[in-house]
């Protein structure tokens, strides 16, 4: 997975942990995209400072997902929603148009909320 | 929910971020059914201190559900797979029999896991 979108995810699941310093300089830089020294500049403190600041907490959320792995857990299941989508598009039969409709929309519920 | 299996499936989740012995004890009380003094007198500490731990522990892991919200998350899944699989066993016709097979298992796979 690309490494920005890796730490967007594991920001968004563990986010609420980190402190709400580290919070608003990880999502403007994760998030937002701002570079290190667009926040420096912002904020009046160091490139270098932001760096080690983004770097903590970057391995915060890493270790949350190294002993928790939710976020492993919730891909394999967005990963079973889409193949139980799939499948369901097999489906035959005009009997069985509503029970198709049903299910593909709550697959698609699943993988929305995760 | 039952005050134990809520606790129990607190645990599940955000054991890991507590500390060793908190987890040692807090699994004896929640998991293995001991009561406080059996707790307190296998191990030589008072059933007042037992409690205490069990106490900080719970408001620990209830602490990171108000934070994270993963449990009630992952119960709206589970719930959801629970639909799909019901609506799934409606479905007729001799040409979808592998089909609802393999949705039933997939469900049955999330449902599980979770």
């Amino acid at each position: 997975m690309e490494k920005i979108v890796e730490q967007a995810m594991l920001y968004d699941f563990y986010g609420e942990l980190l402190n709400d310093h580290q919070k608003s300089i990880f999502e403007e830089y994760v998030l937002d995209n701002l570079s290190l020294s667009e926040i420096a500049e912002k904020r009046g403190i160091s490139r270098q400072g932001v760096h080690d600041l983004i770097k903590r907490a970057d391995k915060a959320l890493n270790g949350y997902e190294n002993k928790l792995h939710l976020v492993r857990k919730f891909l394999a299941v967005k990963e079973r929603a889409n193949e139980i989508n799939r499948i369901t598009k097999e489906i035959t039969g005009d009997d069985n148009v509503e029970q198709v409709k049903h299910i593909v929309s709550i697959t698609e519920a699943i993988i929305d909320e995760l």
